[in-house]
């Protein structure tokens, strides 16, 4: 029978596979919740044994809910270090929970549109995702989801300061709302800092595919608020809408005079990186990234049809490290791994 | 009717399409032969009146040998610069028969084995071209049409110094012996500067593709002998053949060693070629040689299968500027021309 976890790595992603309908700039919305039980300590200074029964409340509570009965929980004890790179590789748990797993698990939906990470930095995660610019709708789910859990629930909230969270900066409505952008048109002009700049001049933060501290690689950033204290849920996803719909505008602008003035040679580019993908032997991962960015692109500006935008979404997931280790038994040195990384995008892309 | 400019070029060269059997190092092996006809005045300080006469009787000669009795005989005032630069660009012509072609002429087999130049530097320069390491079989044929037109024509001769020729570096054997090798492995492992010294150190000379002068691209290479008094043509033809099979040892080496220390590595570089040709929308001459050149190398050590030997040398000749021009009706910019051969190269690899 099959695991939870080869479920739910078995099944695309809503958010990759939806990524045709809702345009190409912006690659998903997500909203996350921080929520604490009242009267436990924060999950950095229980016990064992007090992980555990928040994990088994959590877990009861989450699994009763309308939105997540179905859903597929993960206990991280019980799977492998592998395992948890490859959750954290489809953004499903956090960097930190790959190595601190102990008494921490994850529950989500099959589809990957919603999940809880349970005894992470707070005793509970919830996240929602979808394909494109929709902050509103998936916010509206995962507060439905959340009115849910609280009535299974008590939350640790005091009526001065909102939620209590572990972290001071989550501290109030406990939300981070982030969307991940793809932005290769800004970077080719040369105004991406001017729009960076921007967005961190009216607090929000702007960082590569992984989040704090990760490199920007293909022209892919992800914009998320870096304040929670102060402004209503909806107010903080209203107010990312509006900011991230200008970044599509500028982003929609660049490529169009890109495309005015050296249509040739974007072509060229373009059809010259899917080529490459499509022949090499052997590629790393940062070079993959930018060979995709640039058909991305390409598909996102009809410059080329040959290619379906889910299937570029989907390789962007499928070309990291711990998935291409995943159906292979041997450990992979960097070597075995970049070509096996050039043997998927070719099977992939012929 | 097609002119006789077209019945040429509308045939690939045998050197080119024969280059499968005769291994992928050596291109072509190509013997010529300067001749001046007695009691009259080099072509340089000949009058039109006596370059038409010279013309005319040259050609009578040669058309009426049993090599040449169905050549194609064309007049280079008949036809226009460009028409011009494509018999130089397949090499049946010299670059310097481009510029001064008043009273000149071509008498050239459709499948450019044997050709005359007439009123180039000297009046007659007889060549005979075949694919791969044979320089004795070219040398010998080539001798044969010699001995057939000397029957017909009175040569310059002394018997102190030989032949006597407009320059005096040909005076002796007028003859010049020379082949076309891709020599990429030497290249790649750094020895080619120690086997191009090693050549001039036996007094052969060794230049890029289009003569003197020119630069090396593709790793292409061409040997030629730079003295021809003192040794027979026999010695010469001898020499040669020797020293060109020592350069093929040493390739072969190269790409022994190579393949042993970086098999992956060069699968990816040929494959990558490949793919860019196949895929580029927009190419210059210089980067389709030098990929052209990765994946003929690659061809030639069994890397790859899926494009024939053939394929590729024809290439060498066809993405040239005016046989790329010559397809259209209108003046290609430089842009355009590089759209054209690009064009050219998709369709050809596809």
């Amino acid at each position: 029978m099959q695991s939870n976890f080869e479920k739910l790595i078995g099944t695309p992603a809503e958010w990759l596979v939806n990524g045709e309908q809702s345009g190409d700039i912006v690659l998903s919305s997500r909203v996350r919740l921080a929520r604490n039980l009242e009267g436990k300590k924060f999950t950095h200074s229980s016990t064992s044994k007090n992980l555990k029964e928040i994990r088994d409340a959590v877990k009861d509570a989450v699994l009763d809910t309308d939105y997540l009965k179905k859903a597929l929980p993960i206990d991280m004890d019980d799977i492998s270090e592998s395992e948890r790179m490859v959750l954290a590789e489809r953004r499903l748990i956090s960097q930190e929970m790959v190595m601190h797993y102990k008494d921490r698990s994850l529950v989500a939906s099959e589809d990957e549109q919603l999940g809880v990470m349970i005894n992470e930095e707070d005793h509970m995660r919830l996240y929602a995702i979808g394909a494109g610019l929709m902050l509103e709708d998936v916010g509206r789910i995962l507060s439905s989801l959340d009115d849910q859990v609280s009535g299974r629930l008590n939350y640790a909230f005091s009526p001065r300061f909102g939620y209590l969270t572990a972290c001071p900066t989550n501290v109030g409505t406990g939300m981070r709302v982030s969307s991940l952008l793809h932005l290769p048109g800004l970077v080719h002009n040369n105004d991406i800092r001017k729009v960076v700049d921007g967005m961190r001049h009216v607090r929000l933060s702007v960082r590569g595919t992984y989040g704090e501290g990760s490199e920007v690689i293909g022209n892919f950033f992800q914009i998320s608020n870096s304040i929670t204290l102060g402004l209503s849920e909806e107010e903080t996803i209203r107010n990312m809408e509006g900011q991230i719909g200008k970044v599509v505008e500028f982003e929609k602008r660049a490529r169009d005079k890109l495309i005015k003035e050296a249509r040739t040679l974007l072509e060229d580019k373009v059809s010259r990186s899917l080529g490459i993908l499509r022949s090499a032997r052997l590629i790393d991962s940062k070079e993959a990234m930018k060979l995709l960015s640039d058909v991305r692109m390409g598909v996102g500006m009809g410059l080329i049809s040959e290619v379906k935008m889910n299937v570029l979404n989907e390789l962007l997931i499928t070309i990291q490290p711990m998935h291409l280790q995943m159906t292979n038994l041997e450990v992979l040195d960097p070597e075995q791994r970049d070509i096996a990384r050039a043997d998927h995008l070719r099977s992939v892309l012929k």
